[in-house]
């Protein structure tokens, strides 16, 4: 096991002064222990290094045994994407506060990495969800969410009416301003801002949680993750052009009339976290729960 | 009293089959009723009647001493923002579904429309709100919403970051996809969404509903309707465009480091409803309050 | 199959005339269909039959092939806590309004119901949860529930201060009234009115909703049905005397210091419908998803 | 004003031992700064003072110019329904959280208090409803509350049946877990955990949460406190004995059939604090705003 871990990718935002010194700090930190070092090729201007260790994220997906990312969970977001497809473990290591996906501190991420690296982990499959477009029966686009696939409106404050099918059954046809699709691990960011429940990551399950429905008695619906998600776009709605969000990040052209077909991606994230990894502190410490209101 | 209303301005959503229907019925039963019919100018290809008493909303709004405004509650509020200004009263005739500020039916409103113009009605004032753009300690532009001021992204899924103030009083800073101030008019409809509480129409108060704030501990707050609303809203976004958009109609460009003040307008609109009308009962209704869950 | 079901039981809901009516009319279709019928010893009041066929419900759960009861949701509770303790599958004759576990008309039972005893049936399995409570490492009490043990104090308005373990990993220590663990069954029930989400029937998950948390941080939590729940009373609570009810019928008592284990029962409960059954469509009518707010 | 308040009443929990030193020293920091101190009976044994300078609550109501409660918020609500009767204004020493209502430090109180005893100080007005019960058109019992009154079963887990009206409108009939009337200053108390929005303390509106209604549909409604609030108890509930709680301490009983009416009490309390205090910066941090979910 101890071997398992060779070649490292490490990745981080950049021009990012705190991430800079960290992304700095760790190269240098694996480097003095023998391992091979691969970098995002956009960190060249920040570490000096040979210049054929530098490669795009793909690259880095292919040859590395483990990606280090740095940065806060949104950064995490967009190495999970790739990184799942080359079924590439990952560890985060944040940038300040305590992230979700991100364990390791950005100072003292010493010897836990050591351990980490050493074979002393806890692994987590996370699944991904696909959200693919279907215009008159054809695929148009795709791409995959770690957390969310979000449809709404390309204009602001403009309401859609769609119908849910799930595994083909219709569900319901509603007005609203989007719909969310979340993963386990999404259930604790926007899903959850939108009134969604916490789903514990290791569930296979994922949630629709309706935005600012136009009726009161819409709750978010939790069903299972081998199940089919169909979006139908009625065409009725006055936009043109409506979206499909991935993470908050990748955005998919809609148009009234087009199927959106959510479901599990092929390819899970490999998650590692720290032995002493706890997710119910994680909870606690970011939701605040010692918090006591009287 | 009888005398008061002489003078009627008539509109409603053109191009529409069953507002035509119902705006011609109630054009003939009025003049048949001896009352002077005034009419907005894009109804000239649906009605026909002399030139001159086509005319644009806000020439009807110094003349009429009464608006009939035939549509939804949508079109309502347009007419709303205008006729408030010349202290003009307004009934509405709804397009079919109970509306909230539309109680006639489109059909049978001969019986009840004759009442009211003979002096049988409940008048009701429901405040406006006015929302304003600085820059720099410069109006940029201003507004007026019936039901409720919204502050959100120019592009989909961009949260904000924005500080609010109450009298001057730091209330919180805080990350979301936006805010909702709404009138208790506007309470039933997208702040209710957004998870506002019912305000009842003569409540001198508005209610601040963040749109999926970035933490759990938020939630909507009543406030006093004399109050100031001040959103600072910080130079840090990444958009380059915001909006506010009053009544989901009007939208208002807002940059970074904008600040947005929203207050009670100065002229509120009278509305009239027809004896019989019962608040509570539209709210039974439209709410669906009589399912029960289990 | 269609010798599957030879020996009915009959059950309802004593004492109510509509029930009454309902379970003579079922009586003496299902014994012109030359099926054996076996009754609650509670309806010889109402049913005239050999008195042999008169039997406790522990005995019908011996005996029959089928159990059909009549009444709400409610019924079906109590009814199902036995019957899957003998794995004899229920189908439910609904009182009058549409219930969400009972499927079949009052009066248009016939067609169906012939159906289902002939074979054509969807078969669902669903699972209870078992409390049990321990006091000084002692088992005092347990009972099953097939929608939700709910922890709440004795006296009213009384605060309740708990502790929340899940496989037993710490979780939370939280004031509150009272706590909701429920079955994907019971999600559309009393934990849907305390504003937790619904999970489809088929789901391997419970979720724990708090009811009316001295927190704002705290939300519905979904987790792994094959997880243990454990809650710690502590001993600082004034009340001496807690519950925890199950189904809202069986109350065991708790007292501060107290551990209440909640887990999945061993065994799972049968649930018949018609051909035709369709979860969602249940969900749209119970749950009134055509009324458009705005 | 200065000479406003010479005679102090000094309360707190009893039986508490850091309530008891503030007590202590509380009282010796005012005999040396001349003031004349009466003592709540109950506090005989802890402070040592003339036998008879120590009355009961009402007699300090009619000879104090100012009360001095220490304690929680809790221990407030109980004085503040005595002193609001006698017009004596009230000002809070709290027990180490933050409070709502009581706004010195148990420890650092010397300065603020002294600025407050010499003129200093903000003034509040809070009003108080009453609560009243009647049976067959008899007043049976009645209570004020600052925070709340709460209908609620007497036993556990039992739903009850009533109707709402308001200034003896009908708004709806309901079945729940109970109903939650609440002034502002009740709003950041019980009525926000049960979902009701922050009322800011000088509005004149109360507001009606639900709890646990078994209907999606029905949300939190905000009144004119000029309202008056009729709760009519089903004859059909199951319960003989149901509860109308004040403040969470006392109960006053109802049995079906009953009529409850809620409206504004006579006399208001006068709450003072320091000229420092800030009732948004008691929210943000009472209520932790400053966290963010991600």
């Amino acid at each position: 096991m101890a071997e398992r871990f060779r070649t490292l990718a490490l990745l981080g935002k950049i021009n990012h002064d705190d991430v800079n010194q960290t992304l700095t700090s760790l190269y240098q930190f694996l480097k003095a222990n023998q391992y091979e070092v691969l970098l995002e090729e956009r960190l060249s201007r920040q570490i000096t290094c040979d210049q054929q260790n530098f490669m795009d994220v793909v690259e880095l997906g292919r040859r590395a045994d483990l990606a280090i990312v740095v940065g806060g969970d949104g950064h995490m977001l967009g190495a999970a994407r790739v990184f799942a497809r080359y079924g590439v473990p990952v560890i985060g290591v944040n940038r300040g506060n305590l992230g979700f996906l991100t364990d390791l501190s950005p100072t003292e991420f010493h010897e836990p990495l050591l351990q980490v690296l050493q074979g002393q982990y806890k692994t987590e499959h996370r699944f991904l969800l696909e959200a693919s477009i279907y215009r008159h029966g054809e695929l148009k686009s795709s791409n995959t969410a770690l957390n969310e696939a979000v449809l709404h409106p390309g204009k602001i404050a403009h309401m859609i009416d769609y119908s849910v099918f799930i595994d083909n059954s219709f569900v319901f046809s509603q007005r609203a301003d989007g719909m969310i699709i979340s993963t386990p691990t999404g259930s604790t960011a926007y899903a959850l801002s939108a009134g969604g429940p916490i789903l514990t990551p290791q569930l296979n399950v994922m949630t629709l949680v309706p935005m600012f429905p136009h009726t009161l008695s819409c709750r978010p619906i939790v069903i299972d993750a081998q199940s089919q998600v169909k979006l139908v776009i009625s065409a009725e709605n006055q936009d043109e052009l409506l979206h499909v969000s991935c993470d908050g990040h990748v955005n998919l052209s809609v148009q009234p009339g087009d199927e959106i077909i959510i479901q599990q991606a092929a390819h899970k994230l490999t998650l590692l976290h720290p032995k002493e990894y706890d997710y119910f502190n994680v909870l606690r410490t970011k939701l605040g729960w010692s918090n006591q209101l009287y």
